[in-house]
């Protein structure tokens, strides 16, 4: 259902700025709550969309989410007009509060990450058809991801509805899969071939990595036609490092690949989400280039992960053959029934057993440090974001002006008809046009620097929004193993399978380590990396700045 | 009268802002339209008084001045919070489209410049006490400086009324002084010793400059007592180069200085008004200080000034022995007859007649430039200003937040329980520190530079100011000319009258251009020099925020 809410304050808009004037007791539809920077998107009556001044309205109680969440789910970075909006609805529910997920069909909501819209993890998009996709859309919205099973119903989400939205709730083949009993009390399947070996590094528990990593290179998107050129799309060129060999895929290629992946190692490794599933000007040049770098970056960060590097269907992906190859793999991969909770049959520690109390300790451990990272991320996500305003929009007018005043003044003093004139004039005016560069040079800026720091974070926010879906499996499986003595007390279960459940869990554990050690380690590379190229590109900003005023500075006369 | 304005729309005061919240439909005061930035000072009928944003009010339309002459009168800026605002009436006419000004009575409005008040050209403070001003404020407040004669009446100025103050009517002695008729046709007294000197220069007709230019030093203001403790004031020490021993004079006897300038010279040279009076905090340290700043500059540029320097009333104020001494010259001043455009007939230019055609052609080209100048200078002014406000309120807390962001995911990072952890974190806090670094030096950077730049325009904006009131002088002698036909044909004066008219003028024209010759060299060392400090300073701020983050950048691990 889409938020009203009432106009507080009368509020004029500004020419050019996307803004939507609104008068006093007006009442306007929230579009988008997630715009940042103290603005939320809406529509008036009349059907007019733009931004208001988020003090400048009171959201209808019944629908209104607190404070502190709309401060939460502020994410998604439209700074520079080139870049499209991300107008994607969140129903904000707050995936942190819900310390532990008992297994029931309720999975906890999901929210939005700077731009991401992660789709609920077990939830699984019905292969409607097993050939190939005929919807129209190549966004991924007809995959189903934006609605939610709810008790058995469906709603429809954050008022991004659409009628030929193909909704398949007819298939939850991971439903019931996210409680950890059937792992921690079930007769695992035989043994196949699949094995994820954890080892003791140095760290500690830590995945075994392919001695050859894996990289990829997404480029040349290409547009591409179907059904006699009515239908366009667009496809990438994805090179495996391995192979050196090119194969092309679409999104909604890498959108059937996050499905599998997140149905197969969602419990135990957090899958991010694809960059956002964007309609409008999908076909838009700068929105092409932004969605392959961010499916550059995905897919990188996918390679890097030798648990999804190595697997069946990353691999079927990146080195299908031919046409044949892709459509026998696809099947097969869609019928892997080693899934949900069940990938942690496949894991065997090469370490002693724990105790249930220290899995315990460092879950909530995990937990706690990827909710404050969370916080930490966003929080740098909204600053960053004002900073781009500032710079793109009232610095870059500020610097033009400062320039032209400048300039002016030197137009003036070369009318004075006097003689000597001529030493202040042209320094003045190289003064002037020295700082209109300044103006471009800020405003042009964020794209050198603060881009990529924005992007990180974003990726950051989109996997750290992972988290608690990952961590939950393993608390509602601390949760299982809790009960252990009042189901021997009850004979439903015996002391032996009380022992399993107590090694299940440690090996759940290992795997959760590991995980976050994987995590830690590619952190610490990926924020020392962005961060060295912010500051190498600030210090170059300021030096530029420098350089030039002092240039302008050795026109004046000696004093 | 005071203005009185509708708020259009509701606006809430924004806390430690100065502002004043107001309710569609209120009328409200105007105190001071000249504040800038988009803002009038106002006072509700509460009598509360604060900032409003220009666009949700309109000025009661009797009373209004016109957008554009809002927007030109902007001026004083007081963009740190620690200078006082400049909250000084204008009444909003525009000297500059009265083109000419034919010596009648009722000399052009004037208008407020960078917070300097222009006290009206052709009117005088009367000498109420001749002894000592035993008013009660130091401020000038009560020299009848914002009154106005029009018509014969007086009008209460820019809502800045007072109950208190002494309004002087009774004395006129300059009120008819500005006609030039009184010395194109009068007879002119007998020479006295004082002469005014002009000579060909390589630029044209010059002042004589004295061999030993004279300086002088403002400093070490005290705050003195009378009337047995019961009054204050403050008391600043006056230094001349010349002689090296310090006088000391309150503001009131500056303001007495500029009065007698004014008459004396003001139809030859524009003579600067004084820094603004203000009433509220005048015993502040910070307005103290930057009085006594621009009493300095102000004292400087009538110490450059080469008739000005040299004459008795200026030589007095800088060198009086002692009271005896100050007091009998205070009366010699106050009796001086060769005022007004009397001026005139001390000066003899070494240089053959001007054409009357070539004198307006002169004339004309000074105003336009004036007119000009006064412009950029406006501009320059706004965009300072605005800036200003930039780099000390939003830029400042959001470079803050920026390093407050990175300290905050560093701290997140030190709870990893990772290790390898240590030098990231460190980078990364040291890298928030320097953000907050940067944050004080964007702050205070404007005092270090821009304030200089600002000073400059601001005391050239007061100069450009007097101006028209110079030039008018000229201009109405040139009307006066072009009658002389005419009156020779109707037997009100000869054709000896007729060619002394003619001279007087050419003799006007030299000290006009002679005054030019003397505005531009200064505007020149002037600019060149504020020009050349502000970019030094720009230059080594940028550089200063390089440096600053190539050292944080060294704490990073090398990839």
């Amino acid at each position: 259902m889409a938020n009203k809410a009432q106009v507080l304050y009368e509020f004029i808009a500004e020419a050019g700025n996307n803004e939507l004037s609104v008068r006093e007791g007006e009442t306007i539809t929230i579009i988008n709550q997630n715009v940042g920077g103290g603005w939320i998107e809406a529509q008036n009556s009349n059907g007019d969309v733009g931004l208001v001044p988020e003090d400048y309205i009171e959201v209808n109680s019944s629908a209104a989410p607190s404070a502190q969440q709309t401060q939460a789910t502020i994410g998604s970075y439209d700074a520079h007009s080139s870049e499209p909006a991300h107008t994607q609805g969140t129903n904000g529910s707050d995936p942190w509060s819900s310390s532990a997920w008992t297994g029931n069909n309720s999975p906890p909501g999901n929210w939005d990450y700077g731009g991401q819209q992660q789709t609920p993890a077990f939830q699984q998009q019905g292969s409607l058809d097993d050939d190939e996709w005929d919807d129209e859309s190549d966004d991924g919205r007809s995959a189903g991801g934006y609605s939610q099973a709810e008790d058995g119903g469906a709603t429809q989400r954050g008022g991004t509805s659409h009628p030929s939205m193909k909704i398949s709730l007819n298939k939850f083949p991971f439903s019931k899969t996210p409680n950890p009993e059937v792992y921690l009390l079930g007769k695992l399947p035989n043994k196949g071939k699949e094995r994820l070996s954890i080892f003791m590094g140095e760290v500690g528990p830590v995945w075994l990595y392919p001695q050859t990593p894996l990289d990829c290179i997404v480029a040349d998107p290409k547009k591409g036609t179907k059904m006699y050129g009515l239908k366009s799309y667009i496809e990438y060129q994805i090179t495996p490092s391995t192979t050196n060999r090119a194969v092309n895929h679409r999104y909604k290629h890498f959108d059937w690949l996050y499905e599998r992946l997140l149905e197969k190692f969602g419990s135990a490794i957090p899958i991010p989400c694809l960059p956002d599933k964007q309609i409008t000007g999908r076909f838009d040049d700068d929105f092409i280039k932004i969605r392959m770098e961010r499916l550059q970056g995905w897919m990188s960060r996918m390679c890097r992960h030798p648990v999804v590097c190595e697997s069946e269907v990353f691999q079927l992906f990146v080195n299908y053959k031919d046409e044949r190859d892709w459509k026998v793999g696809k099947r097969k991969a869609e019928k892997d029934e080693t899934m949900g909770v069940m990938i942690f049959s496949t894991i065997e520690p090469e370490a002693p057993d724990l105790d249930p109390i220290e899995v315990e300790q460092k879950c909530d451990m995990y937990s706690r440090f990827t909710k404050s990272m969370d916080d930490g991320v966003k929080d740098l996500l909204n600053v960053g974001h004002l900073h781009w305003k500032r710079c793109t929009g009232p610095l870059q007018k500020e610097y033009q002006k400062i320039g032209k005043a400048f300039q002016n003044l030197s137009n003036v003093f070369t009318t004075s008809g006097y003689t000597g004139e001529t030493t202040l004039t042209e320094a003045l005016t190289a003064t002037g046009r020295t700082y209109e560069e300044i103006a471009e040079i800020v405003a042009s800026q964020p794209k050198q620097d603060l881009h990529f720091l924005l992007e990180t974070n974003s990726e950051y926010k989109g996997l750290l929004g992972c988290f608690p879906d990952t961590i939950g499996v393993h608390k509602a499986a601390i949760e299982k193993w809790k009960e252990a003595d009042r189901l021997v007390a009850m004979n439903k279960i015996n002391h032996q399978d009380k022992l399993t459940m107590a090694k299940r869990l440690s090996t759940m554990s290992y795997s959760l380590q590991a995980e976050m050690n994987h995590f830690h380690s590619n952190r610490i590379y990926d924020y020392n990396r962005v961060m060295r190229l912010y500051l190498e590109q600030q210090v170059k900003f300021y030096e530029t700045i420098a350089d030039k005023l002092r240039q302008a500075l050795g026109q004046y006369a000696d004093l």
